[in-house]
C-alpha cells in the first residue's frame, strides 16, 4: 500500500536497535518559524483551516523535510482535536493559544462527556494517509495525541493557564469528576491513536505537556495512570504487520522517571532539565537487557545562539547521553535527538540546519571512536 | 534593642532542632487574597508605593499574623528591589506583573551595571526594623531577595516571560555577558541581605523562582554557582549574636537536590513536584548528623478545595515527610510547612485558617504517636 521505508534510523532507535548515527526530529518542526509554513497557513485562513484540510496538512508536514535531513515526520495537527470532536468548540484566535467555547466546569458538563464518534476526526486519519503517501517511504511518520491529563487541563480551563487553578480546584475538590473526565479521555485517545495507526502512522506519541504541573502523588494518580490506560489499549502493529513504537513525553516529568519506567511504551521523551546520563542509568537499560529509548532534550533557546554555539551544545547533549550501543545483534540504550519542547516561532531556520548537521556528524564520530 | 522572641519554632526547625509541632508560614502570606491588604494597597496607590512606605509595609506584613497563628513573618517587599536600585526603573502596571523601563539587553547595558548604593534600598531596611519592632517578639522575621539568576531573568526580559527567550539567548550566545550580570547580582544580593540582617531580619531567604527553567548544566553554572556566591558572603549572626538561618528555594529544582546539598545554607525549599520522603533521604540527614531542614511543599491550589480536603492534603504532606526527630539534645531532620509557591490571590481566607490548624494539630499528634 505504501512505499518501502528508506530511512529506518528513527524506528530502529525507538526499538533500542543499533543505528549508524543518532536520529533527530524536532517537536513542532512544521511551524511558524518557517516562512513557507506561514504562507500555507495564510492560504488556509486559520490554524484549524490548515489542520482540517488534508492537502494543506500534508504540505506543511513535509516542509521541514525539504529543508533539513530530519529522520522522522510528524503529523501536522493539534493536541486538542479530541476534545474538539467531543463538542467543546476549539478555536485559535490570532496571536493567542487555543480556546474552547464550552469548557467543562461542573458536574452536568462532565456527565455529558463521552468518547467522540471517530468520524468527526476523519480529517486527521485522511491526513495521516495522505502524508504517508507523500513521504513515499523517505522517513517514518509519527502520529500523536495529547495525554488524558493535558486534554483535561484545556477542557476545564477552557484555554492555556499559568496556574491551573480551575482544573486543580476540580481535582482537589471533586476527584470523582476528574477521574471521570480522565477515563473518557484515555479511551478516546486510545481509539484516536489506533485509528492513526490504521491510517498509516508508524509510531505514536503521547504529549503529556502539563503533567509536570501536578504535585507528586497527584501526577501518578491523575496523569500517569491514565497515560498507562491509553498505552494498554494501543495496537502493537500497523496494517503492514510492523511494530508501532509508542513514545511518551511528560514535560517537567524528570522526577518521576523511575515510575515512568513501568509504562508499557518504547520511548520516554525528556525536557532539558533532565541529565541524560542520569536518565539513561535510571531507565535506559543495558545492552541485551530491557529499558526505554530516550528522546530529547536540548533547550529550544539554544537555537537563538550562533551556529558555533549550537554545535557545541548539541555535542554536549550527545555526550551527556554517551555512546549508544553498536551491536546490531542486541538491543541496548539508544538516543533520539530532539528539543526538550516545541521549537520557537522566532527560530532562525538556518540555525536548525546547523543543529541537524551537528547531531548527524558528531553522533557518527562517537560511534567511530 | 528588640523584644525577646516568644515563638522560636520556625528558627529551631531551620537549625534542625526538635520542635513540639511543625512550624508553618506561607510564601506571599501578606497579599491580595486578604481584603485588608487590598485596602492598604488602595491607600498606598501602587505596589511600589506600598513597598517603599515603611508604615504600610509594616502594616501589611503583620496582617496575616492577626488572622492566623503563623510561625514566621516575612518582610513585605518585592524580589526586584535590587535591580530597581541599579537604575532599571521597576514598575507594576495594574493587573500586570513587574516591568523594567530599561532592560539589560546588550554589551553596553551590561557594562553600565554595578552593585547599587545600598542607600537607595534604605526603605527596605527601615521596613525590616519597623516590622521587627511591631512584631514585638511574637514570631521571627524573614528577610529575602531574588536569586542572581532570577533577577537576571527580569533584568534582561524586562518583564515576566513564558519562554525566557531573551535571557537564554544571551546566556547561550554571550555567556561572558551573562556571567558579568550574575556576578554583580550576587554581590549586590549579598550586601542587600546583610543589610537586612543588620536591620533585624532573623532569617534570610533566596528565591530562585526561575532556576527551574534552566537546562541541566546551565542551572549549575548560571544559577546554583551564583546562589553559592551569595551564601558565602552572608553574615552568620545578627547584631544580637544569634545565628541567622539561610533558606534557598529553587522552584522546579527537585532534580538538582543532590547538588544543592552542597550549598552553605540551613534550609532548602521545595515545590509540590518533589516527594518529601525522597528529599529527606537525599538531603535531610540523620539525627546527630548533618543535613538540611526542608521547607514546603503543598500545592497552593489545594486551598481551593473545601476545608475537609485541605486537612487531608496537609496530613498527606506531613506524613510524606514523616516523623521529625524529637530529641532536644540532637539536631536531625526537620520540616517547615509551606506552600510550594506563593499563595494565589483568589484563595478564600478561611481556607488558610483550616490549613494552618491542620498542620499544627496533626504535626503535634505525629510527635505524640
Amino acid at each position: 500500500m505504501f512505499a518501502p521505508l528508506q530511512n529506518d534510523t528513527f524506528l530502529r532507535a525507538c526499538l533500542r536497535q543499533a543505528t549508524d548515527y543518532t536520529p533527530i526530529w524536532l517537536m513542532r518542526q512544521a511551524g511558524r518559524y518557517l516562512p513557507e509554513y506561514c504562507a500555507t497557513r495564510a492560504k488556509a485562513g486559520s490554524f484549524m483551516g490548515l489542520a482540517t484540510h488534508v492537502d494543506y496538512a500534508t504540505e506543511v508536514t513535509l516542509q521541514p523535510l525539504a529543508r533539513y535531513p530530519l529522520d522522522a515526520a510528524i503529523l501536522f495537527s493539534d493536541i486538542l482535536t479530541v476534545p474538539d470532536a467531543m463538542g467543546l468548540g476549539l478555536s485559535f484566535a490570532q496571536g493567542e493559544g487555543p480556546r474552547f467555547a464550552t469548557p467543562v466546569r461542573d458536574e452536568a458538563a462532565v456527565a455529558r462527556l463521552e468518547v467522540p464518534d471517530l468520524d468527526r476526526l476523519r480529517y486527521v486519519f485522511d491526513a495521516v494517509t495522505s502524508i504517508r503517501k507523500a513521504l513515499n517511504g523517505r522517513v517514518p511518520l509519527i502520529g500523536f495525541s495529547g495525554s488524558p491529563w493535558t486534554l483535561a487541563c484545556y477542557m476545564v480551563e477552557g484555554a492555556g493557564s499559568d496556574d491551573y487553578r480551575l482544573v486543580k480546584s476540580m481535582l482537589y475538590s471533586r476527584p470523582d469528576l476528574m477521574h471521570r473526565i480522565l477515563s473518557i479521555n484515555a479511551d478516546a485517545v486510545a481509539a484516536y491513536l489506533n485509528a492513526q495507526i490504521d491510517a498509516g502512522a508508524q509510531a505514536v506519541m503521547v504529549f503529556d505537556s502539563w503533567g509536570g504541573v501536578l504535585a507528586d502523588g497527584a501526577f501518578q494518580a491523575f496523569s500517569l495512570a491514565y497515560t498507562a490506560r491509553v498505552l494498554t489499549q494501543l495496537k502493537r502493529h500497523g496494517p503492514d504487520g510492523k511494530i508501532v513504537p509508542r513514545l511518551v513525553f511528560t514535560k517537567g516529568g524528570g522526577l518521576w522517571l523511575p515510575e515512568m519506567k513501568a509504562l508499557d511504551c518504547e520511548v520516554l521523551g525528556l525536557d532539558w532539565t533532565m541529565n541524560l546520563a542520569t536518565a539513561r542509568s535510571l531507565v535506559g537499560g543495558t545492552a541485551g537487557g530491557h529499558g526505554k529509548a530516550l528522546q530529547g532534550n536540548i533547550d529550544p533557546n539554544v537555537l537563538f545562539a550562533p551556529p558555533t554555539q549550537i554545535r557545541l551544545e548539541a555535542t554536549r547533549v550527545l555526550e551527556s547521553f554517551g555512546a549508544p550501543h553498536t551491536d546490531r545483534n542486541l538491543t541496548g540504550p539508544t538516543h533520539i535527538f530532539n528539543l526538550g519542547h516545541g521549537i520557537s516561532q522566532f527560530t532562525p531556520p538556518d540555525h536548525v540546519a546547523a543543529l541537524v548537521d551537528a547531531v548527524h556528524t558528531h553522533s557518527r564520530s562517537m560511534r567511530a571512536a
